[in-house]
C-alpha cells in the first residue's frame, strides 16, 4: 500500500501537445486522489548537471552567460544538459572543458535538484570536482557565448546575499559545498 | 555602452507557439553576440513566491506535495504563483493562509530566485514569514491536494544532505533562513 495515495496522481493517457526546436512539452490527463480527472502539462527534459570546480586555490569556476527568458547575464555555476546515449558523470567532464578548458581528477556526485517541479521534470546532478587542470581555451559551439570567472564560495556567498545571484542551481549548489567544506 | 554587449542576445522577432491550459511557450528569432541568427524557446511565467514560515516554536512549516511531472511528492516550502493584479507581498499572504490556514503579522522579503534560467522567465520571491498564527484549516482548492508539516531548519538542513529534498526553492530558501539566523 502506498503511504502517498491520498496525495497520488494518476496517468490516465497523454500526448507530447508542443515539439519544439528546443523544448517538448506534454499534456497527461490525470486521475486525482479524489477521483476526479484533471490535466497535467510539463517540459520533458533529458537532465543536467552542475560543477562545483574548486581549483588548488580555493576558488569556483563560475560563468558569466546571458540568458534570453530574462534578457541578463546570469553568474552560475557551470552547467549543461545531457546528451542522449551519455551518463551524468560524462556529461560533467564534457561540459566542465567544453565551457571553461579544465579537466579534474577528482569528481564526487554530491547530490541531486530539482528546479522547476511543478512543470518539468529536469534535475540537475551536482557534482564536486578537484585536483583541476587547464588543457585548453574554451571548446564552445559557435553560436555559444559565456564568460568564465574565479571567485572563493566566500565572495560567492557575499553575491548572493547582495542579490548578484540568484540563479538556483547556484544558490543549491554553494549550499551543498558549504556543507561539505565545512 | 553595455559592459555585457559581447554576450547580449536581442531580439528580432517572436510568437507564443504553444499556448496550453497552464503552459505558455513562446520562440523568438534573436541576434547573437557574432551576428548570426538563432531561435530561443521559454515558457512565459507570471512568477511566483515562497515563504519560509518561521512558527514561534523555531519550526518551519513546509508541504508534502505529489508533483506529477516527477511522479512524486515533494517536501518543499509553501508556494505559489502570483495572480493577475496581485503583488508578490498579497500572493504570499493568500498563498500560505490557503495552503496552511496561517497568517502572519510580520512579514520580510529576503530576495529573489530564478530558477530555470535555460527555458523559464520564472522568478521566485523568497519571503520570510514570523509571528504566526493559525486562523483556520487550508483553504484549498476542491482539486488540490497538499500535507502541512513542521520541521525545524536544521532537521530540513538533514533531510537535504540525506538527499531527501531535492527541491531547489526549498534548498535555496534554506540557504536564505540560515544566513539570517546566523
Amino acid at each position: 500500500m502506498n503511504p502517498d495515495g491520498h496525495l497520488h496522481e494518476e496517468k490516465i493517457d497523454g500526448e507530447v501537445v508542443f515539439e519544439g526546436r528546443l523544448l517538448q512539452v506534454r499534456r497527461d490527463r490525470v486521475r486525482l486522489p479524489n477521483g476526479a480527472e484533471s490535466t497535467r502539462e510539463f517540459v520533458t527534459h533529458p537532465g543536467a548537471v552542475t560543477m562545483l570546480a574548486l581549483l588548488d586555490n580555493g576558488n569556483l569556476l563560475l560563468e558569466r552567460q546571458f540568458r534570453y527568458p530574462l534578457g541578463r547575464v546570469f553568474l552560475e555555476l557551470p552547467a549543461g544538459k545531457i546528451d542522449a546515449g551519455e551518463t551524468p558523470m560524462e556529461a560533467a567532464r564534457r561540459e566542465l572543458l567544453e565551457e571553461t578548458g579544465y579537466v579534474a581528477e577528482d569528481w564526487q556526485r554530491l547530490g541531486v535538484i530539482h528546479n522547476c517541479i511543478g512543470y518539468s521534470n529536469e534535475f540537475i546532478d551536482i557534482y564536486l570536482a578537484r585536483r583541476l587542470r587547464r588543457v585548453s581555451g574554451q571548446q564552445l559551439d559557435h553560436n555559444e557565448f559565456l564568460e568564465v570567472v574565479e571567485m572563493s564560495p566566500q565572495e560567492l556567498g557575499a553575491a548572493i546575499r547582495k542579490g548578484e545571484v540568484t540563479d538556483a542551481k547556484t544558490i543549491s549548489g554553494l549550499y551543498w559545498l558549504e556543507k561539505i567544506l565545512a
